[in-house]
């Protein structure tokens, strides 16, 4: 009979993971209010005959992504993959050479070049983004990822994520959660990588846009980028574009910012039991402290909020006994 | 041993349907080359080892709605549902009654309502879709696909589906397929249903779209419809989409007219085993018999491409024993 069992056994094991016995779940987390308010959303919204239970297909967590899962200092990460591509295009763009913000880019000059805000960063990642075909800009992202460091840790950007983080993916998925990323980033920027470093496939990730156009060259299809905003994926554009993604109201809603906030409102306002949770940068030992006064990552609204709806904000210094991932 | 085993082997069998025995696959598909290149297809990307294997995340499977999965005749669905709107939200509108193309449509004259062509059918979904919350309008829909009646045969329009396609989504998912629906019709009215006439949830339904925005009324989120196209999911905007929501290209492409080409164009086009398959309107009997001069589900230019490139198809009085499912 041990020949016939065994491999049933294991075929078992293989698509049942959340039976299989764990060690203490969430180990980078330390004991505390966050790691409890996560652990017993994720008991109640799966205990079968439960007054809080939520059936798996309706076990939807959205996350942001910069400031969330990874860093987002010094700058949005996307910004110096931008500014690399500015150097790369610089030789077929020589009146990059006089005109901003690409001018003081390639002086060395990064604030200079963002001191027009949002509308100079739009300018450059249309620049640098655009006019490619899709399949094009997924290589050289693809290339920018394996090969790109922190101006500041030297580590490669996909190993600045954070470890609690990666470990709360795989707690929920574990738990028939299905994760997706609802990021203000571009979503060509992350697709290509957020597979391997997350464990979130591309159609479960949601994010800014440009537009594209369907076209045929020399018979063969393609779909080409274009220099024009589609759709700026933050603050109220988050419920927006969750409902047009994915079509159902989220029971668990992770961010950083105030470009969280409406995210975080429209998942918490749903019936039964919900999880709104910011995740709060407290530890300029380890990472980096901001909240209220940021350029980048700015949480001020949304800390009010937390506090008067009660949501969990995690204190980064305090819950996390580890912040990223040891090096590869 | 017996009280141990038998759990097992059952919990076995639940996880690995694919692999409990069938009777004959695609029951209502007659023999023939159709049947014959979908499930070659499907065995080719499924064996492991094969030179056309493809992983399960990548099989990726789209399909059009109207004319593909469910029937389109003599108006597309949805626009039964917008004239039932009108005549629903006319008392609120007394302007309709001298505006065209309400007026015509309050007397009953479809025909002269929509000699407006494309414009008249927006400023009808725009003026009976817009206005509402997205929840108010997922009840709306939902009360309509329980009452409404197709005005020729009778039946709830969720039974004007077709059959062999039902048993076809059936097959590719019992292989690890994900279907996805690829519709020119609203995302929205599709989202309530397709659940449970298709098995398909809403994050795997794209459509057309119209703006939306998020608002706090009294304290609570809601995200509101407002009267303004965002994006039409025809022709070049379906593979745009695929690429915006999905994106993956998709390994097979199910549609019935000009405007899937470019759907299954670009699916066609990827690399390794592809299908591409047309749903031929040729049974005038038992549904609606139209190609090439038809103002609804044209087929015109994709049949002389599917000539050309060797897609397949479908010919419905020949390849299907059955058009539509029993009544319940």
């Amino acid at each position: 009979m041990k020949s016939v069992v065994l491999p049933l056994v294991l075929s078992l094991v293989a698509c049942a993971s959340p039976l299989v016995a764990q060690d203490r779940p969430l180990p980078s987390w330390n004991d505390g209010a966050a790691r409890d308010a996560i652990l017993s959303f994720v008991e109640r919204v799966t205990e079968k005959g439960g007054a809080g239970f939520v059936p798996a297909e309706e076990r939807i967590a959205v996350f942001d992504n910069d400031g969330t899962l990874w860093a987002e200092q010094p700058l949005y990460f996307q910004l110096f993959f931008a500014l690399d591509r500015v150097k790369a295009l610089a030789p077929e763009h020589p009146e990059w050479a006089t005109e901003e913000p690409f001018a003081s880019l390639l002086k060395g000059d990064v604030k200079a070049a963002l001191a027009g805000g949002e509308e100079a960063i739009l300018e450059i990642v249309m620049a640098t983004h655009a006019g490619m075909t899709t399949d094009e800009f997924e290589a050289v992202v693809r290339e920018w990822v394996a090969t790109a460091r922190h101006p500041e840790t030297g580590r490669p950007y996909t190993e600045m994520v954070y470890q609690p983080m990666l470990e709360l993916l795989d707690h929920l998925r574990d738990h028939g959660f299905r994760t997706w990323i609802v990021s203000g980033g571009g979503i060509e920027f992350m697709r290509p990588w957020v597979g391997e470093v997350y464990g979130i496939p591309p159609e479960q990730v949601v994010g800014s846009t440009i537009k594209t156009a369907f076209e045929m060259r020399d018979g063969v299809p393609v779909i080409v980028k274009l220099p024009e905003l589609d759709f700026l994926d933050d603050k109220d554009g988050k419920p927006v574009n969750i409902h047009r993604y994915i079509g159902r109201r989220p029971i668990a809603a992770f961010g950083n910012s105030d470009g969280d906030l409406q995210m975080i409102q429209w998942t918490t306002a749903g019936d039964g039991a919900r999880l709104g949770v910011y995740v709060r940068h407290t530890d300029g030992e380890r990472e980096w402290a901001y909240d209220r006064e940021s350029h980048i990552g700015k949480l001020d609204e949304g800390l009010d909020e937390a506090a008067a709806k009660g949501w969990t904000v995690v204190d980064m210094a305090a819950d996390w006994a580890t912040v990223f991932p040891p090096e590869r």
